[in-house]
């Protein structure tokens, strides 16, 4: 791999400016003509049935094109999650595209779409619906309560789901361990918040099929569930790849309402049909799911971990929709797998409350996760004695071992411990003073902590029985630049900038010689969601298939031209080249047109028709699953400095050590990094959604209301070091890195907070009141 | 063939509805936020010097974005047919996007772009521009001579090109003659006449990268021929792919000025840019060429041609665009290479002209070319006492003959044979009285006629020297059906129709589980374009190719599925079948959905990564040449009444007899013939562009000026012999159709007038005045 000449070199991304002014290519941009826009009815109420809803006076305002209620809507269950799964495995199907049953306060009741969008407000203020109010819960343990309000019919004290998961036997563990940690983790329910609302524009031909234009992070998911609501074949249903997505951070992995309403009223009116979120819809449209988490740990005197009990409640909220399945990566990907454990047990519950739905966040259940191990870790260090470094190295997983959850896989690149060392050594961590002392002077206490995320499902899966698949064609013109199409969508992490590396490295062409070509679910093969940390490993071995096959079939055409065997020439930096025979080097554009032009061969005798086997346009294709789940891991060093007078947190200084694989792009990496680190941060310290506790409705539906770190609350020094450990079954050696950034940071500051003032938190955000309250001075 | 379930089966379009009310789907009918609109301001001289020209007051018109002259716009000379040739082969390029010299009246001498379009038309008002006027010259043959005005600098006589070809000893020929036949035929401008103005939108995005959506004919011809104009590689510009073009007939082939216009405005504001041709731009933008043929023809007694002398002046107008191609077509396909004779002598002119630009139009050349031939056969028949339709046959080329042209390739299906026996008998040739006596009463004269049109370059090639590719991608989706990406495009013949057939019955799927799926020239293989009637047969090839790729991978993973040998599957009707074993039929559907399922197979021990090996898209790519020059063959025989009291013309009856080799659908092909005539009818009776003599304005710029045949022109009866060769190189034996249809009317025609009252007119159109004259009666 040292001969790399675009792998691991620093590119700027080619959308950089459209992506910072919104401009052109964002869905949210698209108009088209005769458009209609709709808008949706949604429910004061959090539980309720409607008993009438009546749309006469609205379907009268001059302007209003359709209404659509539960009466005039498939009435088909469903699941909005990513992938409709075969039918061996387990899905709850518990939504309606609207319904006569309201289970959360925003509930859609009626869609609307009208000439403008006004006329389509105007029109919901119309439409008289009688309701007939239900109790609501709102806490997930008051809902398991006998006699708490049904909110599914048939489900018990509101359970859903209850997994399991047992391996050894753990009363022996805890028999066998020579302490026992217990402790209970809270964590709390945040927003994604992307910057471009959700919006769909669906429109439909004269056979009635469907052209869906949306903000979302997954082409073919849309595709397969809005098949699976509107109730037909796939086939009827084109996505439209936008250029760009303005963010989505896993909330756009699943259906909302906007997208099969859309479709509905376009199917209706035969028009063209928006529907754009307001920021208050696409507050309450999901969120990463509250956690409770019980953690009981036993371990050897040494701090060898022998046995592990946890129990998650997770608040499913409405509906089923990610909780159970969240729950599941939750549990194996971040709370028993990620060390080593002779006996395990772990059981979920998954409760319905009248709260609005959960959904997708980056991390998918393990930033919960990790803030319950990696602050328990911190305790049981601090009661060994033992160096925090050390200890995980002692219960970590090591390269070359079986993959915990799928035994046929290897861990064939893991440096769990190169990130621990060399995090540390970098960060300075020997030198700190005594755990829990704190450093500074006054009332500004400094500390510092750290956290790891030894194992993740980042780079090939979305979850633990799914195998995700990515797909690519690579297309050369006749310049000599080639084009690169992929279902996989960039949904601001620079996803396509990565891929357009591992497609020039392969091709041998410069980096600016290859783009994106956008296509739509009619003409690109599959792929898998913009999830789960997968694009560079996944994607990328994809993008790296597809790039080798048009190569081969350039350098077959290549050895005609040039009168040599395909096996002796390779491609560089735009030519081809017999191998040790410099001079011999033709321009790929001159093979590229000498392959593609409709010309025959002029020849003394006038034109004679070219031979078969040097034409055609020069494509490779591809199509596969991964071959390995190469987990990344990462160590995260925070230095914070704590107010004990207002309970401020500040984060000074950061340290990360990636074990990726690969870098392919240095710039884009310490990107992640830092975005990353930016939502950690409001998670670890301030965001938390907020609800009215007698009506449900959402106090928190702006960014006034709802604080994220911006830049004063960014630490001043963010310091990456990336260890190259060269997966071997990844692009050009590369893993993935992304969602492995803000899942850590909690943990770490939540330690480092305690190494600043001696106070444990184990309920999130970390509010100044609650600094105070535990200092005391509150 | 027998097994055939799709093709040679009668199916509607898909797309019927649209294209008949003009729906969405339409480049005329895109919009795009932030949109502005262009115009073009032109010449109203036939010949000038642009001296000066000051923008300024249209510049300060409020809502004026940008303005374009030649002083601010690449001047980089271009042809605007459909190919950049290679170096190798000689193309004029006398055309500048926008010039200080003007050639013929309507030439666009600046271009506006305005936040309407009543704007940038009043801006055009304001442009001032002070013009010198030249002396102009309309007439090719005084276009020549000396002291003419010279139109192009350093092209003497204004004569362009002279090409010619030489066969055996003419001299010789004529020696060996019994009878020498010499006649000179004239044909007129005519319009294509397409529904659809041609329109582009151009957008340029962040990065100055073009896409563009326009009413074409061929995707990648404008990629490269944009590029060209505005000096740019191809892989800047994207041509987006419409579903439908509202008719081309060839038109649309060229680049016209307003693609590279638009595309100039957009990138000089960043804005998208729509241009649209009022019709009157669309009358002057080209025209099928007219022309002036000579033809001498030596026969021995017995009716063998002994040998052809022809010579051809073309008035390739103010620019040469397709004249100096359109005449090699013209000689090579349609004058001397129909029928086989041992001497030929050809000579070509291409002469400028201050006239409006000569285009393509269907036949390129054939049908001028056809006329003269055919028309002369009639003479010769009459003259000897030969059976019109013996003659023929002694004349003509058989199957198994070398191809005339490409002697590499053979004629591998050929039957005008049985076009002229077949069409005979039934229209009833034997028993028309005797020729040129007519029938009827009184003033109302019946005659028939007949005409062939033994030799084309249909199937495959776009001229002599060129050697076409065709591309297509066929992706199977998880509800069983499958989607056809070709960058074929369907001008209004059906021809995605006819694909979608191809595909379903390679593929073993109902009709309607093929559907077309739309892209761009960013992820479409290439295509030349949609003319030469080569799409059934050379698309067709590339279509099944794709097919029984993508059915290939099927059945691969269906083998292991069903745990068979691949090799013993068969798909039918939407099943794979175990060969011979009824009882194991699979859905396609399942398979595709076990290739794309991102799940993976849950065992007993929970889920397991499904093999590497069944997993992925299933899809199939081709991009390859034509094999042969698969050329169709026809025979038309029709009934006319003349008029002799107003000269009116009224075709009774039409029998076709078609060799093309293989239906594919009965009901496109009749529309196809149909269309075909009715454009015959056009040239032959009734369309010419007509001009103001002084100024060379164009008189015939709607249709009320411009006389295409209606419903009451066309006959009652059409009807259409459909002979099935079986060409071994094509799709299931399919070759083609479309232009022979339009080609023979006009001879046809013409001869039937002879028949029915006596005179011979030799100067297209047969207009009611030129038979009075003839018949001494005006």
């Amino acid at each position: 791999m040292t001969n790399l000449s675009i792998v691991g070199k620093p590119v700027l991304r080619p959308d950089a400016f459209e992506k910072v002014v919104g401009g052109k290519g964002f869905p949210v941009n698209i108009r088209l003509p005769g458009m209609l826009h709709g808008k949706l009815l949604r429910s004061p109420y959090p539980h309720a049935k409607v008993l009438k809803i009546d749309t006469s006076r609205a379907e009268k305002l001059p302007g209003v094109k359709a209404v659509l209620t539960h009466e005039n809507v498939p009435q088909i269950p469903y699941n909005p999650i990513n992938h409709i799964p075969p039918d061996s495995v387990t899905i709850f199907r518990d939504m309606l595209v609207l319904s006569d049953r309201v289970r959360f306060a925003g509930q859609p009741v009626a869609a609307v779409a009208a000439t403008t969008a006004a006329i389509a407000e105007q029109a919901l203020t119309l439409i008289d619906v009688e309701y007939e109010e239900l109790p609501a819960v709102f806490d997930p343990e008051e809902a398991m309560k006998d006699g708490a309000p049904e909110i599914h019919e048939g489900v018990r004290n509101n359970i859903r789901d209850t997994p399991f998961y047992v391996q050894g036997d753990i009363e022996q563990g805890f028999e066998e361990a020579d302490y026992i940690f217990e402790n209970t983790y809270e964590t709390p329910r945040v927003h994604t918040c992307y910057m471009e609302p959700r919006v769909c524009v669906a429109d439909t031909d004269a056979n009635g099929r469907l052209t869906v234009h949306a903000s979302v992070q997954h082409l073919f998911g849309l595709r397969e569930r809005l098949a699976w609501v509107l109730g037909i074949p796939v086939g009827r249903i084109k996505i439209v790849q936008p250029p760009y997505i303005g963010g989505g951070f896993g909330s756009k992995i699943e259906l909302a309402y906007l997208e099969p309403l859309s479709a509905l009223l376009s199917l209706k009116t035969k028009k063209p049909v928006r529907v754009e979120h307001t920021r208050y819809e696409d507050f309450i449209c999901n969120a990463r799911h509250p956690m409770k988490i019980h953690l009981k740990t036993g371990v050897k005197k040494d701090g060898t971990f022998v046995a592990r009990y946890a129990s998650t409640l997770v608040d499913t909220s409405a509906y089923s929709s990610h909780g159970p399945s969240v729950i599941l990566v939750h549990a194996y990907f971040g709370l028993i797998r990620g060390y080593r454990s002779p006996n395990i047990k772990w059981e979920g519950t998954v409760v319905h409350t009248n709260n609005m739905p959960g959904g997708a966040y980056r991390g998918y259940g393990a930033p919960q996760a990790c803030f319950a191990v990696e602050s328990q870790i911190d305790e049981i260090c601090d009661k060994l004695g033992l160096d925090r470094i050390e200890f995980r190295l002692k219960n970590s997983w090591r390269k070359g071992d079986p993959h915990p959850e799928y035994p046929q896989w290897k861990l064939n690149s893991y440096a769990l411990d190169e990130c621990l060392k060399q995090g540390a050594e970098r960060f300075g961590w020997a030198n700190r003073a005594k755990p829990g002392s704190g450093s500074g002077s006054g009332t500004k206490r400094r500390g510092v902590g750290m956290a790891a995320h030894p194992l993740w499902v980042s780079g090939c899966l979305g979850g633990p029985d799914i195998m995700e698949l990515s797909g690519a064609i690579v297309k050369f013109n006749i310049d000599g630049t080639a084009n690169l199409s992929t279902a996989t969508m960039d949904i601001g992490s620079g996803q396509t900038t990565t891929l357009c590396q591992i497609a020039a490295e392969e091709l041998g062409l410069p980096f600016d010689a290859v783009q994106m070509a956008h296509g739509s679910t009619d003409n690109l093969p599959f792929d898998s969601p913009t999830h789960a940390s997968r694009v560079t490993y996944s994607s990328g071995n994809a993008v790296k298939a597809a790039a080798a096959a048009a190569k081969k079939r350039l350098l077959e055409v290549a050895a005609i031209v040039m009168e040599a065997n395909a096996e002796d020439l390779e491609v560089k930096d735009g030519k081809v080249l017999v191998k040790g025979v410099p001079a011999r080097a033709v321009p790929v554009a001159d093979i590229v047109r000498r392959a593609e032009s409709p010309w025959m061969v002029i020849s003394d005798k006038g034109p004679v028709p070219t031979p078969f086997e040097e034409k055609g346009t020069i494509i490779g294709t591809s199509s596969m699953p991964p071959q390995a789940n190469a987990s990344p891991a990462v160590a995260e060093f925070v230095e914070v400095e704590v107010d004990t007078e207002t309970g401020q947190v500040q984060v000074l200084r950061v340290v990360y050590a990636h074990d990726l694989g690969r870098v392919v792009n240095p710039v884009g990496a310490q990107g992640q990094v830092e975005g990353g680190l930016a939502q950690g941060i409001g998670y670890a310290l301030c965001e938390e959604m907020q609800f009215d506790p007698d009506t449900g409705a959402c106090l928190t539906s702006d960014f006034l209301d709802y604080k994220i770190p911006t830049a004063v609350e960014m630490p001043r020094s963010i310091e990456s070091i990336f260890i190259e450990s060269n997966e071997i079954t990844g692009p050009f050696g590369a893993k993935s890195l992304s969602e492995a950034c803000l899942i850590v940071p909690a943990p770490a500051i939540a330690n480092a907070i305690y190494d600043a003032v001696g106070v444990r938190i184990n309920n999130l955000p970390i509010t100044p009141q609650k600094i105070l309250a535990a200092l005391g001075t509150l």
